[in-house]
């Protein structure tokens, strides 16, 4: 055999087989959040902070404000920390929020959206559940003759981004009525946030959840909750918890700058520098302009590969794009996952019960020419499957 | 000036101002947790994981695993993790455990136990607190007698090491006591666990918190809660909140391996690392015996320099050692806190009301060589400041 027809062999077999990984030397995740990280954001982690320390508490500090100014709500609104993950934030805020004399109504189209509504069973708050189908956004219209009709409602709940399908609700539209009918809007902006617009001078809202791990392009382990002041105000004694009693937190943190309970130290560092890292890609406009542009990619190739979208295209969001389980005989979640995962890609199954689907992300720090390796991949796994597009399509 | 004076003025200068730092350029904490990691630990956060991925699933499963029979649970008791720090899992555990039918009995000598009855108040659990001085052991006479004059009360709870202090609490009598009497054991071993021992065989207990970032040399941002099975079968529906409801989360995982909510996936990493670094120091026994040495080169140095301890030196813990405050003219704890710290090192304020205190930590990836460099660091801080030990003492 020539030394040619080896190299040439060789370089083959890498084209082929070389498994791709990132700079830290992962498979990219292509999910929702927990999503891949720079590896200067994880490299921020490899420091010990006392809790109690000043050398923490300005770097905590500086996480908090420019959070808030993201949000833009310096001035009307407080942001409040919480351990754990976007559920803690959401929980923490309904606990906290709503007083026992009030109703919440929530507006739900998908997981995320029911599971405010299993919070408020377990924490005995009153609440409405109107449930939408998961494949359309929340209807303005009804929301308006529903306010109107039933006064006992004090409050809206809605989830911004459905990570269930990656379902885009009208959160300018459903803040302007809920403003309008003189409630109090909550806004589960979980996967939003760090890609979505939110001003809080422009939408007018209460509460709004956030977590490091989705747009802030994080590692998971501390969340937060952006509440309007003078909502904040009137919160003690709301929450039936205390670890969960956002205004507790709020108090303790404007006397001492500390958290009640050991803050997640190393996440709040890699957190510090991911929002630097945000604002040196240009803020979230710039963000989300690479989201999208990710998100096209995969739309575009995916249906030239024979997938089908769960959601009609301009419902969905440049987070996570939903894909129909092809109905073919040969087709396996599970092997095409797996097969995926030995190429460095991690996808992400589906969350809805009556269809069967999966999901591939496009957040974090994922970038249009990996999304291209990325969709590489999905179509050699195809070929190797022996699966072509016109059996999917 | 000849060279031999300036050399000799620079070595002066640099042992007399060299700040220290430890393996990741920290400075050192002597502090209760969070505390100082080792490196290695630290370097475990440099990877991103999916969180519904099989390598998340597996580390993950080998971390409850190892815990539980660190435990020597593992035929009698679960293990479920909670997001957050020390007084999530506490919460947790009370939530979850604690029927509304049941009444609780908190022996509280220290501001740990006192925060599991405002926990209690908090979500209307039925609870009577039994306050002892903070700088004495638990009464097992005391208990024995109450719980045979209660018949109301069903469970008791108590803080085996009280962080507030550093008091050792008898938990082996108070165990015995409680389990002759019938009723359910709920300790809080946030802060003694991986130093001090217990074992599920010899102390009987139906639960028992955990967390990362104390004996087990971990960073923080995640807790457990190990619990006897047939008593943790019994507890569907006690919890008043979602995200803090332990039994959920165990069925979900006992089906699904899998957490409810976002994991703090590198947290999750680190705790990997630094169980397996426990086991290659020898286990817990080796571990207490390091602290118990930092702890006694702590106190005996200490009191020569003049410092007095808080508590009767055989309850002293060697997790956190708590000394008075000097009534010195010149001794002020801030500054004597901040030179420390330019000296490399962070200790860490007193947390009882009543008497001025502060607190020095021996755990965590802390030797006594690293020990001995921070006394000799506090011994130049009064001789800086002038105090005199005849002044202190």
């Amino acid at each position: 055999m020539s030394l040619f027809l080896v190299l040439a062999l060789l370089t083959a077999s890498f084209t082929t087989h070389a498994k791709y990984v990132n700079a830290s030397g992962d498979p990219l995740l292509l999910t929702p959040g927990p999503l891949s990280t720079s590896l200067t954001v994880k490299q921020a982690m490899l420091h010990d902070y006392g809790s109690r320390d000043t050398n923490f508490s300005k770097m905590n500090r500086e996480v908090l404000e420019r959070i808030l100014s993201l949000i833009n709500g310096t001035e009307t609104h407080a942001i409040v920390p919480i351990q754990g993950g976007g559920t803690f934030a959401v929980e923490s805020m309904l606990q906290t929020v709503l007083p026992n004399s009030g109703c919440l109504l929530i507006l739900a189209n998908g997981a995320y959206g029911r599971r405010m509504a299993t919070i408020c069973e377990r924490t005995s708050k009153r609440y409405i559940k109107i449930e939408c189908p998961e494949n359309e956004p929340v209807n303005v219209d009804m929301l308006r003759s529903y306010l109107a009709e039933h006064p006992e409602v004090t409050h809206v709940a809605v989830v911004y981004c459905e990570t269930t399908t990656g379902l885009l609700n009208p959160i300018q539209e459903i803040a302007d009525v809920v403003a309008k009918a003189n409630r109090k809007l909550l806004i589960d902006a979980i996967s939003a946030f760090g890609a979505l617009p939110l001003d809080a001078a422009i939408t007018p809202f209460d509460a709004v959840t956030v977590t490091a791990n989705k747009g802030l392009q994080c590692v998971p382990g501390c969340a937060f909750c952006v509440i309007r002041k003078t909502t904040l105000e009137q919160c003690e004694g709301n929450a039936p918890s205390l670890c969960l009693d956002l205004y507790d937190q709020w108090k303790v943190m404007e006397k001492t700058g500390q958290w009640r309970f050991t803050p997640p130290i190393q996440v709040l560092a890699a957190l510090h520098t991911s929002l630097q890292e945000l604002e040196q890609e240009g803020g979230i406009p710039v963000r989300l302009q690479r989201y999208i542009t990710n998100r096209d990619m995969l739309i575009q190739r995916m249906k030239e590969l024979g997938f089908k979208l769960y959601l009609s295209e301009e419902l969905q969001t440049p987070i996570i794009v939903t894909f129909l389980t092809p109905n073919h005989p040969i087709f396996d979640f599970n092997n095409f996952y797996d097969r995926l995962k030995e190429k460095g890609f991690i996808i992400y199954p589906g969350k809805l019960t009556q269809v069967d689907t999966f999901r591939i992300g496009c957040i974090g720090d994922l970038y249009p020419e990996q999304m291209e390796k990325a969709l590489d991949a999905i179509e050699e796994v195809l070929t190797d499957l022996k699966i072509t597009k016109e059996e999917l399509a």
